[in-house]
């Protein structure tokens, strides 16, 4: 089987910091670049698309809602169609900072709330993944399985990929459970690792509840502000290996059809 | 002869609005769009490319210093090499919008404060223009005649077209004179009609002195924000008319060599 | 009786201008001044407070949700106890430049989805409300009759009035018809003038659907943005002088349980 | 002898942090905020005004250019008098939010690229000292011995503090050695004591070429982003002590007079 595995990176913000991208992109197939909505900005973006292509990683446009206060975590009233500008507008920033640099974008995901949003809205879903269909239809969407905008790029023929969050607890509706809640953030390597075993083997994921989840999933995301990123990255660099499995760049998965 | 009329257009943000767009572009040639830096945001981009496009128009990307309080106006002491992915992600954005709108961006212009200082730096034009050349080698560079920012275009090899500011009063030393100088801004569309009727004859403009000052320039520029900007562009239609010219976008006027 | 007359004033950003500020302001009583959240920024809000006070207008922070491009208008998720310190800062902007003018704020009002959302939730109109004791209790706040925000001004017991917008249209729920909607403004000086003489002698308003709304208000508040706001507010300004009433700034109203 | 024992705090943005500013506030006796335009919004002004008064240090504004990207280090074409609202707007932000959880506003210094104009430059030390004078008169400014803005300051009758940068090196001008130079920030807590001792019992610094500076200054500043501030704050302390001198904070030095 193949998996990919891949980070929100390029998260800072001018002088700000946020997580040790330098250190965990080498373990990395693809990347997230934040796109200066809420967060990252011109400077940044190319200095993760260079340490990407360095890596080997491929890059993806991580869109987002215009609240650099609120890290786009915060709901905002967009009205959908005039947001499809919005995404444009990040996506082809990208586009051409990975252009100078001689690199491509290969996938895109929504972060924060405007994935949320997205993900339990079908018309914000079809206006968002067509926005992106306008601009470049071989672009490759994660998002959690489940999501209308999974259902939305596959009304459009776009491909997509299911992403699973190695390093958060799910509950029994398939959604993360939230940060603030006791367990929700899984920092022991060695569970991560057991997590993506599973799921490889299985495609099931354990929820906090206990029971077991379907979980079609290709994309093993671990988030860099969680302690010991690293370690959480080896952990399940080595997983994969243990299953006779390879990590590969998100473009190169299978189609989802043949998940 | 071929000449372009072109105005720096989608200079509102958010709500605000700047100038009358809907009634200007169906007098012009190409449009330059503010990139979201110093003014624009991607609705307006959207807006106005979709405007341009209706009207037969070409967009060219009008790249700025990050500053929406001061409209690019204020120089920064900015560093040139980041600012390569500032070019970059300003001029991606408009691409983004225009491809998925079926329309192209064929030039570009640095606005304000930023296009003052590469007129002048050879290290920040040849920074500047090289970041473009990065992203895409086959777009035209308005500018100025006779500045670094000329220079360091055509040592890229790529295509460049001087702007000459029909509504503008020029010193002997070429420059424009500043808009807090008295006569500093013709709005008579009589007398810029004959300022444009000299250009094409002549190649030259009567100097705020009186003096004959060459102006080797293909792009007839008009600001939004003059008053009247409508009578304007219509006196440089009838001007370019009367001396057998014709008016094309920015991308099909020769190049400079062969002025 | 007295009331008062009121604008939202200094609504521009930067180059960007919105209203015609220096000809309505000499016609009110007070004005709302727009603090960089949602609209206005220092220099604007510098302006506006030296020509409030060369009009003899009393000034009142108009506190919005940090959203320029959207105007304040898109409601966002904010988390209300974390927003008090966004109130005390606009409100804190605006009290250093009225000091350093030689004026004084005197009340507030909270705008667009910012007053919306409190307007609704009790726990989120006592958060903000309790912001602005916290600083200064004597502060009016203006507010539509009815809002949650009044009952939580009363509840602290700081002075409070009823904002009638003399130039919207009300449904028979006391709220403002959508602006979207055919006739939710009213543009008509005499009809405008109708419905305040209405107000005062009767405290009643008709509704869109012909209905009798009691209205409890005492501060008239016409739109910049609406056309001819300055025939709007002569028009109110006679109404008012026809019943025998006077125009006052806000903080020599009467308190509200003598209204 | 009395010194203060001063650090920049509150310079992160809204989920970005920089420096540990928890761990270093106890150990200091004044406190400079950042107030939103280099650096710092209100939940962080907020948070770092508690923590600074639960230490029993002043606050005071921390005053910058709007660039946010840039942390207000680079330098920009304002215009003075312009920017006078800007002053009054971020101090007022500060002075509500500290009033609002029974704290004082004390004191204020410029930033970056403001501090650094403003040091050389008459006019606009004036202009920016002035503005502050407009709200509160009683505030003391510091800034390094011998800028234009002490003698701005003095020459308005305000108290000032000359400020001690006590891990930077200084050259011969009297000026901080630039952090792209070698030797330039100095981390090693026992030299830092030193220097510490010398500026009080002497009134002098060892420049980087080893001559003797006179340093009448009296806030000693240590940078949170400077490698274990904590340890430099301790051998500051330390070193104040054993020279029998004591840390107040910045209201309660002597006027510079009695230096």
């Amino acid at each position: 089987m193949l998996v990919d595995l891949n980070a929100d990176m390029g998260e800072g913000f001018g002088a700000w910091r946020m997580g040790d991208d330098a250190a965990l992109i080498p373990l990395l197939s693809s990347v997230n670049v934040a796109c200066g909505y809420h967060a990252g900005d011109a400077e940044i973006m190319a200095r993760t698309v260079a340490q990407a292509k360095a890596a080997g990683c491929e890059v993806g446009a991580h869109i987002g809602l215009p609240d650099l206060i609120g890290f786009g975590r915060r709901r905002m009233n967009i009205e959908g169609r005039s947001f499809t500008s919005h995404v444009l507008y990040q996506l082809g920033a990208l586009h051409a900072i990975a252009t100078a640099a001689g690199h491509k974008v290969t996938h895109l995901s929504f972060h924060g709330a405007l994935g949320d949003m997205a993900a339990a809205d079908d018309e914000l879903a079809a206006t968002l993944v067509g926005a992106v269909a306008q601009f470049n239809r071989t672009l490759v969407i994660s998002t959690s399985p489940g999501t209308k905008t999974m259902a939305a790029a596959q009304a459009l023929g776009m491909r997509c990929v299911g992403i699973f969050a190695a390093d958060r607890a799910y509950g029994a509706d398939g959604k993360l459970v939230p940060r603030r809640q006791k367990m929700s953030v899984i920092t022991d390597p060695d569970e991560i690792g057991r997590r993506v075993q599973r799921l490889i083997t299985d495609q099931t994921v354990a929820t906090i509840d206990g029971t077991s989840l379907p979980m079609p999933a290709r994309t093993l995301m671990i988030h860099s502000d969680t302690s010991d990123a690293v370690a959480a990255a080896t952990a399940i660099r080595e997983a994969v290996e243990s299953t006779g499995s390879d990590i590969v760049a998100m473009s190169r998965l299978p189609p989802l059809d043949r998940n």
